[in-house]
């Protein structure tokens, strides 16, 4: 039985949401979203380091979760959403430095980024995006990166074994994104771990066997 | 400066909601969503005892927040559909032991419980019963009972000092109800406590002056 295990890592405000009201790829957390949701995250050093905002930040149990979502995975799998607005927000060197799965309508050639990031677009389907990123992963485990819809594709599915919610201290409002709507009561999880912070309150759940 | 807080302690799923779908006043907790939601609140010494469900229980950290809930409010406020549920579901001896001032829309004549329960009825809105309820708490706490409407309406209005959210691991789905729905993204909040459990996370938050 492999080990490689399949996650998400997501941030979600006290009114359940993970990106603000009016998101769009130009503006991709969303009204006021991202500064609030993920306040906690951009003061971690292993997050500025690896999107080049500079030296400094935050060293603590905060900073190991940051490398958590940022390193753990050897592949990853995302919505063409996401992709669209990563093309504009992201950084020149890509933050992902992997293999990635863009699940997307249009096929098209892999584009490669500095840093090792390359983007490979997957036209049939998540089941088919998961295995080649299972493939890609070199025996790691695989990030489902987002956005809100594809998590929760996945989760339906029962093809998510682990997933980390950190709750900030936010509301973010009518019109904002729901990173949980419309998942299948059936799907039974249970809590792995809880790590608490001043600004963050973070959850490790592992989805129980369908 | 007065100290008597406002507060309210309420559970939520992984999907942002207080109620399964189908919630009425025959179905309080919704299809699925009781037993589920509240499943380690059941589990505790203090809530058997006060709701005459027999002997026996947790006595852990679980237990010691389950007594907050249950005991630290003076006096109480609630909304007219959780009144109407409780009629019917509530066990003789009616848990809350206070004076409760329930929001409605037609007065009547006060209903006293066994056990130190006595429902007021309130026409003229909010702050007017959260005035009766400070009156009536004793210099203790004023707790906001729910529903998640009643809860939203306070919360709002800024008239809330301080909140608990117990974040159980389990999914409801769609037509649930949402604790904290349409809330003014304005109100601030910071963490003020994180308790970890097995069954459940709770989180304390303060809401910042506005």
């Amino acid at each position: 039985m492999s080990t490689q295990k399949v996650f998400f890592s997501m941030g979600v405000s006290l009114d359940g949401f993970s990106a603000g009201p009016h998101a769009s790829p130009q503006n991709p957390m969303g009204d006021g979203g991202g500064p609030k949701l993920h306040k906690w995250l951009f003061a971690q050093e292993a997050f500025r380091k690896n999107g080049g905002f500079g030296e400094g930040g935050e060293t603590g149990k905060d900073n190991e979760i940051a490398k958590m979502k940022l390193f753990r995975a050897g592949a990853g799998i995302m919505g063409d959403n996401m992709f669209k607005e990563g093309e504009i927000a992201w950084p020149p060197n890509v933050p992902f430095h992997h293999h990635i799965f863009v699940l997307t309508t249009k096929q098209r050639d892999p584009v490669e980024y500095p840093g090792g990031t390359t983007f490979h677009f997957v036209t049939d389907g998540i089941e088919s995006a998961l295995k080649q990123a299972k493939e890609a992963a070199g025996g790691k485990d695989v990030q489902i990166h987002g956005g809100a819809n594809t998590i929760q594709q996945y989760l339906n599915a029962g093809l998510v074994d682990e997933f980390m919610v950190d709750y900030a201290p936010v509301f973010l409002g009518k019109g904002s994104i729901a990173l949980f709507e419309n998942i299948n009561p059936n799907i039974k999880v249970k809590i792995v771990e809880t790590v608490a912070s001043q600004d963050v309150t973070h959850v490790t759940y592992a989805v129980e066997a369908q």
